[in-house]
């Protein structure tokens, strides 16, 4: 991993933020992200897949080796849940020295109403042995990571694998997958990050040995330093809360432009670990914080809406900061916590905005 | 307009980054763009629009204003075409010094199947006087741009705006328009650049003399010079060629990595001024190039595609080119063509690739 201590973005960071695209924060007003609003963050290219040769195998330490069409697939029960997905590198932008690689700044998430099949029952049919330790999902997109040619790759402990609530989905917000999000079939794994939710899924192996790959060995490790830290794995998401920036933008500097009067601001908070119990707002910076207003979430795995009420906004230049507690009590810092990878980096939005006296 | 002559990019072109994004190459691939893949370049915030209570008018110089709910567009004569939409500033990023906005480099380009009712028959039907000019197309999207607050105008001649191929757009790929490409309705001028094609249509205002708003008269326009060059309206897309990248990428250089054998190479072209007839190749960096082969394009507004056959790919490293010619004879520039916008920059496409004798 190389570091730049430059505010600055470098030519192969823009070439990333050119390809992968975050939420516009203005979509946080959505429940439901719209297609196409949704974050994607794609290790190697888009794969162009025929859907009526494509198989999913399901093999490795199981009595009843598996594979499945496309139509098989959707024939097995199926549940749809709108899930918030956020990628593990989210405000990885805002670290100073910063990890040269996807350089977002907090716009790496959104919320799908995802359907799929229920991963669980498939394993039962399949026949796990009791040996059976981790489970290695395989995608379709291949490339070149670290200097290493490899396939995606994650693996996943067995007992998260059989969680109830996994499913292998081939549709989002009601229509096939995009071929962005994964077509025919992607793994969905509520509550944790990105990275173990592999699109273009072609295979899923039982393992009865621990996974050792790329993508849960060399990256997506909590690391304090770069070489001599092994670190620990990059799992669900952390707490943060993001609002809507309010009032008009500034086209370039995205500066914010409010009217004098009231005015509410609305977001969105979630955490991979706990629900989502306190929302706090201040407008000043992070000096003083009040309570927002929690609305319920539209299932259990997506984000929560809060509102706040700015209930007298004067002329002036303020910094709108908001930040979530869940009920396991994670918070989010005021200022970023620095990691190698740039993982997990929840510290508090801050938005500029200006109140002009004859804005109203 | 600010300028940059490092090729490091700067926080605000991040930021902007982040939330407009462009089309990952290799969807090249496909003759219409899938959802969520098109090219997106929203100038201030997405709105959220309730479309029971939208309402587009047609007013200004004209014998009968109308006013005009979804349903009723709708429930006029529908035609669907596929039209290739470039974003003006589209190779702005590769311009030194880099005028400060958008930073562009291939991506900002898609063809989507668009559907909607001509524009024609409802100027008629409101009757434009003989005086008229111009035609403002106001969309409900507002900020600050230059200094000045403004919602998003643009003005059109009024015999472009009559042209039979002009639509009032409410569906993209046989959906109702996502929020971020103007839902519920959006102008389609097919050959232009996108800041013609105001999404979030509120109003339509015939003119009876020119159209004098910001983003006609500051913006989008070919200047030479930053402070005394009134310089000439941005109109129609330049030609240009691009091809998705051949084989696998490196996750963060995006350097393509190719096995020795045959390789085909897969692109479009397209121009807003005549249609493509001729594709060419290099893989020397530009020194020889090849003509490539020319596909049907599936609409008269749609990107040709091209293949060409690199029969013999061998250890190396390569730089792979294409550029287009069209049948007004506009031809791309080997390196960009400055301007103080960064508008048009369609010098040719250069992907740096590498084969490894062992990566067979």
């Amino acid at each position: 991993m190389a570091f730049s201590d430059e505010q600055s973005i470098s030519r192969e960071e823009l070439a990333l933020a050119a390809r992968n695209h975050g939420m516009p924060l203005e979509a946080l007003r959505y429940d439901i992200t719209p297609t196409g609003l949704h974050y994607l963050l794609i290790h190697y290219d888009i794969p162009v897949v025929d859907s009526a040769a494509w198989r999913l195998e399901l093999d490795g330490s199981v009595e009843r080796p598996l594979l499945l069409s496309l139509d098989e697939l959707m024939a097995r029960p199926a549940v749809t849940q709108p899930v918030t997905m956020e990628c593990a590198g989210n405000g990885r932008a805002r670290l100073s020295p910063r990890p040269i690689s996807q350089p977002w700044l907090l716009e790496a998430v959104g919320t799908g109403q995802w359907t799929g099949t229920p991963l669980a029952p498939l394993l039962e049919e399949a026949g796990v042995g009791g040996d059976a330790i981790d489970v290695a999902f395989t995608g379709l997109d291949r490339g070149v990571e670290g200097g290493v040619e490899q396939d995606y790759v994650r693996g996943l402990a067995v007992d998260e694998a059989r969680r109830p609530d996994v499913l292998l989905a081939y549709a989002l917000n009601g229509q096939p997958l995009p071929p962005q999000h994964g077509y025919p079939l992607r793994l969905l794994l509520p509550g944790w990050y990105g990275m173990a939710q592999v699109k273009w899924l072609r295979r899923i192996t039982v393992l009865d040995e621990p996974f050792t790959g790329y993508q849960n060995v060399k990256a997506y490790r909590y690391r304090r330093t770069p070489d001599d830290d092994e670190g620990t794995p990059v799992t669900r998401m952390a707490c943060r809360a993001l609002m809507a920036p309010p009032g008009i933008p500034d086209f370039l500097s995205r500066r914010r432009h409010l009217n004098v009067g009231p005015c509410t601001i609305v977001g969105k908070a979630w955490s991979g670990w706990a629900p989502i119990e306190r929302v706090e707002v201040s407008v000043d910076g992070g000096r003083n914080w009040q309570a927002a207003d929690l609305d319920q979430a539209v299932g259990p795995a997506a984000w929560r809406p809060w509102t706040y009420s700015w209930s007298s906004v004067e002329p002036g230049d303020y910094e709108v900061c908001c930040r979530a507690r869940d009920a396991a009590g994670n918070v989010q810092p005021d200022a970023p916590d620095w990691n190698v990878g740039g993982y997990a980096v929840n510290a508090v939005q801050r938005v500029a905005v200006t109140v002009a006296a004859d804005h109203s």
